[in-house]
């Protein structure tokens, strides 16, 4: 794991182990391939500890103390694979440290250990991965995670789909609709159902706004802490959409699960699984408390329109959940999985990431086990217009301000419960001295909770969770001849 | 109406009026009675703008362009009575503004005309009001408004009855359980269920936090802005008891009330109707959302225990209401009828009190119909231990710091749908230097909802809602020998 300020020592560092231990390794030596269980053996500094990456080999003994994550955490891919780890902590992914990781590479695992099953290029498990509209922030392509830009957001409830933000953890799936199946799997026996299948349920439409658990985590980077663990995203990695499909409780419900069967059998949790897999066979899992996905006012729908439309592949193609009222992260998307189980999904997904922890947490100190799952999220708000940085003129005499407010839960803004969020707008003069403003917005939910004022005391390493009071600082300046 | 700085300049203007005017009237003038409809005619300046009170008549027509609260709201009152009015803004009813009033006394109400049902003494409504713990803090006599010592609360997860917090809007009824019986009123029809036929329904305990929507409205004020209206109350108008009785929604279905029938009949509210009620017979009612009502997980209840034995008349005997996880107001005392509704309660009570207002309104610029109801209430957190001003000796070296955290809806801290408050203790090293600490707390709820910084930001005129990080300041200092 590399933190902001560490990272630029660390690149310094790289080059004095490289230059010191000579590791340069030659194109020969790259070409040099290694099975599994070769790399298994190499799991202390004895041995020298070795991991891979996608289809690359690396010696890492040399670069265990310099892990700005701790040695703890980079020994748990000791003598394996990297990517299962990499794909929860997925800033790695970042072209500075990949770059730094091929520093150390060492040869290439033998291609027919590497989980053919997946149907990934294994040059570039991202190569199907679709094309983008231009209009995105990029802040990483491999996954992908992007944002629309923010005046676009403000000025209608519905986004376009075409920007709508998208958070990918791994390679989009290419799937074939006529050959989907979403299996329903209670008490060890499997229900598979088709697309038709699926359509046979009574149809829904909600309009809800979907949300990143790291939406804002820009004002928390420039809190400036050395510890920030800088994923990236602006205020737009939010949207909303109308989204068509059935409720999941309506599924569970013609599979036998009903609120009794449930009490009676101690199920706490719907396991839901994505069809998305690293070359590893790893998939995308998480899971939602079972009364949010069996209430009949939740709204946990299993959604095959967006925007009545199918969903883009960017956005499950052909099923994905829909949790309203939560972070995004819940929503699984390529929908392939559900289950009902006493415990919450094991996967490292629902374990170590979207978790909420302290200002006084860094990744080292902190256990994520024990820290609490981000599910509903708190109420928020965000100036779309003017942005940052804007010149408004001081002839105009006034400004429209305008942005977009959302609280998790259903706790609508200004009240009721309500999946979507509410577009605000407001015409106030402009001070009549003075060369710069600054804007400030803040909501207040249906349950009265309101966003705190400023971001320093909700800091946290990975940047989740970021509602304070959006500030908007502008210049005031005269018409340009 | 009277806010706390207005109030100081009041005094004299009525001292003016009233020399201006000669208008101190005698013993003897203060005998003449006067009929309802003889009240009735005096609605303008030109007849005299008079109103009553409990039994006395009063001439406000010099007082009119005086009211703090507008000219507008107490012209709500000619011609007829006040008590409904102070009835909601019951700050009046504290013993500086009674006075005021007095001064304007004319006359009497003739007493056949003041409703004889009540059964309340008419020289003192609260004659018959229990007696309470000489612990309490008093913030109003009539009706009582008051909270247990602050240091009490952090010990123990139940609250001890004979401290519980109380907040009553009249006085307080006596009602013989014998007698007792609850209308349920439905379309017209209206079944009564007596206090062994609400028995005979499955009985539920649960452990459930009320708080008044004006808990620490004394930081509020503190403010210090003139428009406050001080109602009073600390940070302990706050407690928790173990709840026995029924399931309002269990009682509802025995009735026919199923979620169809609501759906079918476009029920939208729960109207819930108390026994107290003040000389002209006017009762206590307020509603809550049926989907509250009708929710599986909701636990509204008709509570008929407290802490394991039978309701104390000050917290509704022999039956009250119980919605757990929003604003006390809601839990009804004393109550006497529950009606279902399309609109919610056309009382006083839910039009014009209990509502959210923003920081820049007042009572004469707020139209408090448009203004959103207080129902779930927001996260908070208290310090219980040690309170404001102590002084720690610098010799213990540590100090444990302990106090109360709740939220609203259920949102449990740290997780989970909870409707009892979390006590917290830390133990902290005192600073080595120095002779002033301050201490401030601040709790996250199950949502990731937390608390605003500082209180201006969420401030309100009537004090509702405070609910940012609270802070003690505390005093280091030697043994005294």
């Amino acid at each position: 794991m590399f933190a902001r300020e560490s990272l630029r020592g660390l690149r310094k560092n790289v080059s004095n182990v490289i230059s010191k231990h000579g590791r340069a390794f030659s194109n020969d030596e790259q070409r040099r391939t290694f099975s599994l269980s070769e790399v298994a053996k190499h799991t202390d500094a004895r041995h020298g500890v070795w991991t891979t990456y996608e289809d690359g080999v690396y010696d890492l003994t040399d670069f265990i103390e310099q892990h700005p994550g701790g040695k703890k955490m980079i020994m748990l891919a000791a003598g394996s694979r990297l990517d299962p780890y990499w794909n929860i902590h997925d800033f790695h992914k970042r072209d500075d440290i990949v770059k730094i990781l091929s520093e150390f590479r060492i040869g290439s695992l033998r291609k027919e250990k590497i989980k053919a099953s997946t149907g990934l290029n294994l040059d570039d498990p991202y190569s199907r991965d679709p094309k983008r509209h231009p209009a995105y922030t990029i802040y990483c392509n491999k996954p992908f995670l992007a944002e629309p830009p923010l005046g676009l957001l403000g000025h209608s409830l519905i986004t376009p789909t075409e920007v709508f933000y998208i958070r990918n953890h791994m390679p989009v799936p290419l799937i074939d609709k006529d050959g989907y199946k979403l299996e329903i799997s209670v008490k060890g026996v499997s229900t598979k159902l088709t697309f038709e299948d699926l359509r046979q349920y009574k149809k829904r439409t909600i309009v809800a706004t979907l949300q990143c658990a790291g939406n804002r985590c820009n004002e928390m980077a420039a809190v400036n802490r050395e510890d920030f663990v800088d994923v990236g995203g602006g205020p737009a990695t939010i949207s909303t959409a109308q989204w068509g499909g059935v409720l999941l409780r309506d599924v569970l419900e013609s599979v036998g699960i009903t609120d009794s069967v449930v009490e009676r059998e101690g199920y706490k949790h719907v396991r839901l699984e994505g069809l998305d897999q690293d070359l590893s066979g790893t998939k995308y899992e998480v899971s939602i408390p079972i009364h949010i996905a069996m209430s009949p006012t939740g709204d946990v729908m299993l959604a095959y329109e967006m925007n009545g439309k199918e969903l883009p592949r960017d956005h499950g193609y052909p099923v994905r959940c829909l949790v309203p009222g939560v972070a995004g992260a819940r929503s699984v998307k390529w929908l392939g999985r559900v289950s009902l189980s006493k415990q919450k999904s094991q996967s490292m997904w629902q374990q170590t990431a979207y978790k909420g922890v302290p200002p006084c947490a860094n990744q080292k100190t902190v256990d994520l086990q024990l820290a609490e799952d981000i599910h509903e999220l708190p109420v928020t708000s965000v100036i779309c217009h003017p942005e940052e940085g804007e010149t408004l003129l001081r002839e105009e005499k006034e400004v429209t301000i305008s942005g977009y407010a959302w609280s998790g839960g259903g706790r609508g803004i200004p009240y009721g419960k309500a999946w979507a969020w509410s577009l605000w707008e407001l015409t106030a003069p402009l001070p009549a001295h003075g060369d710069r403003m600054e804007i400030i917005c803040k909501a207040v939910d249906s349950s009265f909770n309101v966003q705190p004022d400023t971001v320093a005391p909700i800091y946290n390493y990975r940047g989740y969770l970021c509602n304070a009071w959006h500030r908007v600082n502008v210049t005031l300046g005269e018409k340009r001849l």
